[in-house]
């Protein structure tokens, strides 16, 4: 059959995005749509209204996500999705965008193309953002039995709200997880925004990502000695701030050098006492350092806690480093990154090799599932907030190079 | 006379010191004697019992500055003294230690020196520290004619009360304000600790001081653009905290060139939006920055506010300074200071001349009065906590050089 039956058109990808995106949206802007909250009911509602109207059969698993599926000749399948979830005020791109990619492209293949080879699968996953409970891709750690039954009592929300009681105020049955384990999965494949901006700077349609990042994060603590701003010669400071700053910036000094994609902020300070006429004793912050190549990671790691160490002894404070996370970088299966290639070639779509700066499910689905991720642009790489945009056209253009890429992995004998 | 007969001594001085520094000391340690509270109204008695003991005729004047007086053949004045309120938490030396060596003087002249040329009198101040109020020298202006009467309602505590309430409180009657000022003053000397740690680095027991520090004080603001930390290249960023780290490291070494005893301190630091995950947005720091001359204060403002616009555009961030404050510095008076250094060296007491960093009761009284002011050693430079320590010996020499400089400014013809 002609590949040209499954183009998505803008207006298509403009309708769903704005009808998903209303749900939970705030009065001043922003979406608040936490997994297990009324929001989330409603938006997993409207998905599987329109996931029965393209004639898919349509279930809930035990952890709450929300398949849409097309039976195979095979029961082995290709699944494709993303999150439905939001952080606090965000944005109706993130995640939602591959979940309604999903939608659209199985609903063009289910309309066109026949009876699929595999299965073919659309899932939007209940949790990847972390914003209710530190859940941690639960979505997808249900998936993969992944989960640890300790967990539903241990992971509580703000109100001290356990995760399965707010299972339970949803229908879903916690005792019910080894349900939702999947082990007939051939390859999983995720769109998402970029929420960089790499493509749209560069006037890119769409990015194919080699790696996710790999992660290591944790907290510097500098003592040095409280003194009196007025009375204290700058000769005869041990000025914790001032040794921080300069920690920070020799670190930040230590990446640029070593190029792009290796990254690093220091986004959360906590400078103590914190008063305009003490000198600081106390600097708290955060080191959050990012490359896809994990020797690199633990040698950049090494680095910048080596340069610490030696500013914090040139200026006679203490340093202290607490290592909050440690997450390797994961590459994306080259099987799936082929299709994803060739399809986009296929479709005359420009695209760029890409390194995931974030963290997705992709990368916890990679460590089981053949795995591939497709970008499309984030104007002015606006990400996490109300602000983020993709333009209609982008977002048909990934939708239909995800759809042509799916015909390829599932259609294929 | 014999100036030996002012000797004042360490265990004189250690009493008053624990006694007047156990009224309003917490369970676990730090002095909370705020203006007007109950603490504050224990503490005035006890002085109070003790300047009657001394001889000295007591009286309270509108705000609650309490007086002991010498009366001299002439009505003109030579006043000492500091003040009794504490911060919170504060320690049992700053502002007490010049009201218990006053008393301590003035009991020794009272009762050995006969009676003065000019009159001798001493006063507690009855606010300095801004701990309850932001009433900014209220004792000393109330002196001097310099409060406002729309401060009364004005100026509230944390629980709304206002200074006049709390005043009628404690028996005070605001509408008497006028009756609190002085014409009478020809000199006055304040005793004071360091609140730095030259003295006592240097093993120097006494500082005569030349001037009080010029302050300037603003709020700096850098905005440069949030951005995802994963998926934001280091060579696109415009972060807010990098720029202002680097402002604030070149600020400092501004300073540092000029030299003792310029400082500069950035002690509150408050970065936005302060995630892990996303590049800084937005930094506000606080500059406190002092120098005793006038001029050069003028000259390092603008030369950190040049070297800070500077930055911003390279880092292509913005960059805004509010300005809080900016305080004159103070000469002391030349006579004054002349007769303090007779003094010491009348007693064989080594000194050093001194900047104070500090700002004091005695900055706002040499702008009428000529006012001369001692320092004594602050062991480890320990200021406004309860680990404030002077040795009962460094207390007494102070007292001892206090006595003596007074008898040669009210008694001389």
């Amino acid at each position: 059959m002609a590949e040209r039956a499954f183009e998505i058109g803008p207006a298509e990808m403009q309708h769903l995005i704005d009808t998903l995106g209303a749900i939970g949206e705030q009065p001043g802007g922003g979406i608040i749509r936490h997994v297990y909250d009324p929001a989330w009911v409603a938006a997993r509602a409207q998905l599987a209204e329109w996931m029965r109207a393209a004639g898919l059969a349509v279930r809930t698993d035990a952890v709450g996500n929300l398949f849409g599926r097309l039976e195979g000749e095979s029961p082995r399948t290709v699944l494709t999705g993303s999150h439905f979830d939001t952080v606090l005020l965000g944005g109706r791109y993130d995640g939602a965008l591959g979940v309604l990619s999903a939608l659209a492209a199985l609903r063009v293949l289910g309309s066109t193309a026949g009876r699929p080879a595999r299965s073919l699968e659309m899932v939007a996953l209940c949790e990847e953002e972390d914003s209710r409970f530190h859940a941690n891709f639960w979505g997808t750690r249900g998936i993969l039995g992944l989960i640890d039954p300790a967990e539903f009592d241990s992971l509580r929300d703000d109100a001290g709200i356990s995760i399965a009681d707010a299972m339970r105020t949803v229908g879903l049955a916690p005792e019910r997880l080894e349900e939702a384990v999947r082990t007939d999965l051939d390859a999983f494949v995720e769109l998402h925004i970029e929420q960089g901006r790499i493509l749209a700077d560069e006037h890119m349609p769409l990015g194919i990502v080699d790696a996710i990042t790999g992660l290591y994060r944790f907290r510097t603590t500098v003592e040095g000695r409280t003194d009196h701003a007025g009375t204290t010669p700058m000769d005869l400071r041990r000025d914790a701030f001032q040794a921080a700053a300069h920690i920070a910036t020799a670190m930040t000094r230590v990446v640029e050098q070593a190029g792009r994609p290796a990254v690093i902020t220091n986004g959360w300070w906590d400078v103590q006492p914190g008063a305009w006429n003490i000198v600081p004793g106390l600097a708290h912050f955060s080191v959050d350092l990012r490359h896809p190549d994990e020797p690199t990671k633990q040698r950049l790691a090494a680095e910048v806690r080596q340069c610490a160490e030696q500013i914090a002894a040139e200026r006679s404070v203490s340093v202290r480093f607490d290592v909050v996370s440690d997450v390797l970088p994961m590459g994306m299966d080259p099987h799936v990154k082929a299709e994803l290639q060739a399809a986009a070639e296929a479709r005359g779509v420009r695209w760029k090799p890409m390194i995931s700066g974030a963290g997705h499910d992709s990368q916890v689905m990679a460590t089981r599932v053949p795995t591939g991720m497709l970008f499309v642009p984030s104007v002015e790489g606006r990400s996490h907030s109300a602000a983020e945009f993709t333009t209609a056209e982008d977002a048909a253009r990934g939708a239909t190079v995800l759809a042509t890429a799916l015909h390829r992995l599932a259609f294929a004998e």
